[in-house]
This record gives structure tokens, sequence and C-alpha cells, in this order.
């Protein structure tokens, strides 16, 4: 793995740092479908833990411009009310304008984009929505090199946060990042407060995590193959961060009254993807495959007027302390 | 009442023609505050009808540059599980260019803006969720005319709609249309079914009704008191048209399928106030009362991944029949 750039550029040529051949592209595939499968066997391993029996139903789906996917859900669980992992490379063959506002000097060439993105319902109001995303875009065109850059990060929303696992879930995003340098997980957590912001509510949409998109040799000084073994941190980091809190809190008894109050918060999950979410409002503008872009959308949400929490009681903490830019790693616990 | 402006226009000055005096502005006013009152009322007739006792809870609101509103909400009914009726009357002292795209040589006016909006959300999937909306704007300057619009309209979302119900609903809209032009109906239709398309889905919002923006003399040739007659007929439309519907369907029984498939569909209301709808949009982008905007959004939605009705069935001909543009008054029940 090749992290500090600067030592390596001198032993590669530009042309090993920049483009990658068709071979790379197919590693970057063959992890995203394992990745998928390996995140739909932990998660449905909870179900059963929690004594449910609801398992993924993959569905794969073709595009008729070229590329396809697989969409894997998982509904009325135990554990997890509803969950969607889905797998999709993407093939187009001359990129809109639209596609490309931040590039538009490849519009019009071949493209490819490929990626696995989820979201986790759960029912417990005491585990978190969580919500993953690693993505690679691909450019091409004939006798110059391709254009790609790599995105992604993942991000946690709790209703009822335990002091505790937020600290985790950063300290999952903290180690993950270290080894590919010190401003990284400064940086793309930032990235990911600001991203997931609910403006017209001045709030965030949880606890955050992190965030990038664009990242290439050019952006961040990383070659394919750093990049490629970043993907990989952030979506096996994913695994790391999730799965010791829903093991932790998935059997914590609840009430009615709470699970009001999760479902209320979902009405602000709803807000976000539909108000602001990129990958969601592109997806709706581009005809994108609409039920895999909003299987992201909670099973059940509601919206009451004016809701407005105790002082002092755990649903006033969320917004008052949880639901704001925080500093989690020098909070101890 | 002049209808026929071409004949009025001879006998009156253009300023009486298109400059609201400032008691014009106040008559606006009286009508509207009195029609929220009435529609609280009729709902309110309708909840003790059904058995329930909620009643309409009055939230008066100021707004800091200047005017306020007063939010009437009813929660939790036994016949009506949401509904809000707002009345806002609000002063702007600088117009922002963003808000007046399609008038950009009024930026920097003073303005005011007033009108009633409501969404009800009814509890039985076998009356529809309905919304209206009636509006004047006003923008001033010294030393030259005021520049004013009328606005409004209502429109219906059925999710076990009757045919009959359709056909009254639409036939409300063509009679309190057919006094100002043979025209207006067929126009104001039309813009309704483009205006509550889900593009994303290509399907309909409900069936319809009416809708209309910046009327005024230039653009229908109406003078201040023709359009101000509109909205009053407008206002009061809403009620013949949803009045007959409660009274029928609210006893209905119905079945808890039915009741999850109304939760489904207000997925889509959801979808379509939160993407699309203008006047959120623009509430959610210029600091508008959040409460008051998304009072519209329902009590309880969900989203199933691909849920796809069996043919034949009432749910599927909600989509395959019902929500497509049609001439509704050429259906014969």
């Amino acid at each position: 793995m090749s992290i500090s750039n600067t030592d390596n550029k001198t032993e590669l040529s530009a042309t090993d740092l920049t483009v990658p051949a068709n071979n790379d592209i197919m590693r970057v595939r063959e992890f995203l479908v394992d990745l998928q499968a390996r995140i739909c066997q932990a998660l449905e391993a909870q179900e059963r833990d929690g004594g449910g029996n609801a398992t993924f139903v993959p569905d794969d789906w073709e595009r008729p411009e070229g590329g396809g996917g697989r969409s894997c859900v998982l509904a009325d669980g135990e554990v997890i009310e509803k969950a969607g992992v889905m797998f999709s490379h993407i093939h187009v063959h001359n990129l809109p304008a639209s596609a490309t506002a931040r590039h538009p000097h490849i519009a019009g060439r071949k493209a490819q984009a490929m990626g696995v993105s989820l979201v986790v319902h759960p029912k417990n109001p005491n585990v978190p929505t969580s919500h993953a995303n690693v993505r690679l875009f691909v450019a091409e065109a004939e006798g110059e090199d391709p254009i790609w850059w790599f995105g992604g990060g993942f991000d946690l929303t709790p209703f009822y946060p335990v002091l505790a696992d937020c600290v985790h879930w950063h300290q999952v995003c903290h180690d993950l990042c270290a080894p590919f340098g010190d401003s990284v997980y400064p940086d793309f957590k930032q990235w990911c407060d600001e991203y997931f912001h609910l403006r017209h509510r001045d709030e965030q949409r949880g606890i955050g995590g992190l965030f990038y998109d664009d990242v290439n040799t050019e952006s961040r000084g990383w070659d394919f193959e750093t990049c490629f073994n970043f993907m990989k941190a952030v979506g096996n980091g994913y695994l790391d961060g999730i799965m010791p809190i829903f093991e932790q809190r998935k059997d914590t008894p609840y009430t009615e009254a709470q699970r009001e109050f999760q479902l209320y918060r979902r009405g602000r999950y709803v807000e976000y993807n539909l108000v602001y979410d990129r990958g969601t409002l592109f997806g709706l503008q581009s005809n994108g495959r609409i039920e895999s872009i909003l299987v992201s959308m909670p099973p059940l949400a509601s919206w009451h007027y004016r809701f407005e929490p105790t002082e002092g009681s755990p649903e006033f903490a969320l917004t008052d302390f949880y639901l704001k830019p925080r500093d989690w790693l020098t909070l101890y616990v």
C-alpha cells in the first residue's frame, strides 16, 4: 500500500500513478461484490441473533444503456426493519454535461461508475440508523488518460445515542484513516459534518463519520492503489463501526413512546434524503432506478407539528447535544 | 363582480383596474381569516360526526421582519389524522431577487403576501387527502403602481377513489370557474395536472383539480375585484368539493391492508412535497417557518421496496387508471 505518495511518485511513472488498467477496475468490482455479500451476511447474523429470520433478497437488474446491479433488500425483520445493500456498475456512453458540473471537460466521454451503497433502519430505537457508500468513477477517452476518482464514507444517525457508541464510531473512523495521513480523519470528518447538515432545521442528520469525494492523484496525491486501499478501509470500517453497536443495543428494551420518537426522527432522514442528498437528487433527475435510489427511505416515518421534547429528556439531549458537530474523540467516556 | 373585463375597462381608469387600495388588501385579509375559520369548523364537524372530539389548536406567530400568521392544526382525530389550516400575512422590506425570478424588475421592493393554505390527511383510506391554497401577492414602490397577482387552487389525492367522487370534484371545479370564462376550467385544470406530476415516478399526485398563479390584469385581463372573486370561488369551492366526500366515505369500513396501502401512498405525498412543491422548497430555502411549511407532511408514511399491486386490484387501478391526467367530466357515472 503506497500511502506516502511523495515517496512513490519518484519511483512510478505518471501513467502508473494515474491510469487504472481495466484489471484494476475489475479488482475494485470484485472487492465491492464481496463487500456487499459480507455486509449482508453480518446483518443477517444480527437478525438471527435477535430471534428473527428475515434475510436479504437479491434483485438483479440491468440498465438499457449498459451495466446494472444487484439490490439486496431485507424487510420486516425482528432486528432490522428495513435494509438495502446495493451494488451497481453502470456504463455511460456519452456523459451528459449535467453529470459532470465539476468536471466540464469530460462531458461526452465514455464512463463507468461502480459502488456499494447501503442504508440500515433497525427496528429498536436504541440502534442507530446507518449509511455507507463507496464508489469509483472512471471516464475514458480515445488516446487520452482516463479521469478517475473515488468517493464514499459512512455516517450514523442515532435516536437514543450512547456517548460510548459515538466515541467508538469516530474512533473507528480515526483509526482507519490514520495510515493514510494525519489530516485524513479531521478533513473527511468535517466534510461529513458539512454534508449531512439539514440547513432548514439547522441540525446535523446524525453524529457524522466520514465523507469524501473526488479523491485521486490530483486532489489528494494518492495513486489508484492508495485510493483503492482507502475504499477497502472505509468499506470494512463500516462493519467495524456498526457491528458492536448492534450487538450491544439491539436487545435494549424500549417503550412505545421511544418507538414513536424514532419514527418522528426518521422524518428528518426523509427530509435530508429528498431535499439535500446529492446522490438521491441526481438519481431522481437522471432517470435512475427509482426503487434502488429510494430504498434508503425508512419503512415508516412520522411528522408532528411543533414537537418539542421536554428539557432534560433523552429526546431533548439528541438535538441539544448530539446533533451538533463535535470533536468526539476528545470526549472521554 | 366584473368578469368581462373588456367591458369594464372602458368605464374605469387604468389605476382603478390595476392598483389595489390598502382597503382592498384588508378585504382580502378579512375573507382569508374568515375562510380559515369556516374550513376549520367544517372539518371539526366531520370529526364530531365521526365520533371524534379532536379540535383545531390555533397557534399565532409573528415574523421578525414583519407580519405573521395563525396556524391551526388538528391532530390524532378519529376522522382526521392530521390537518393544518394556515393563514399568513407576511411583510417583506426588500424583495430578494431569488423570490422574484419571474419578475426581476420588482427585486428590492416592499411587498406583502397573504394566503390560506391547508392539507388534510384523513385516517380512513377511503377519504382522500386534500390540499387547497389561495394567495395574494402585492409589491409596492414609491411613486409607482403596485404589482399584484393572485394564485391558488386545490387538488385531491385519493387512495381508494370512487369514480363518482372524482367526477363530483371536477364538476365543482368546472362550475366555480364557469362565470369567469369558458377557458378557465380547462386551463387551470391542465395547469394542476402539470404541476402535481411526480416526474421521477411518472405519476400524478392525485386526480388534480385547479392550479393558477400570477393571475392579474396583465395575464388574464381580470381586474383586482374579479381576481378576488375568483379567490373566493376557489376558497369556498374547496368546501363544496371535499365535504360531500367526507360525508359519504368517512364511515366506509377498511382493512389493515388498506391502511398500509394508504401509508405507502402517503410516501408519494412526501416525495412530491419535498422534491417538487415550489411553495415548500421556497420556504425551506428562504428561512420560512419550518413547522408551518412542513405541516403538510403526513402524520405517518411508509416506503416499501418494489411494491407492485396485483393486476386488477383496487391498488392497481389507482395508478393504472386514476393517477393519469383525464377529462373527468366526460366520464359518466
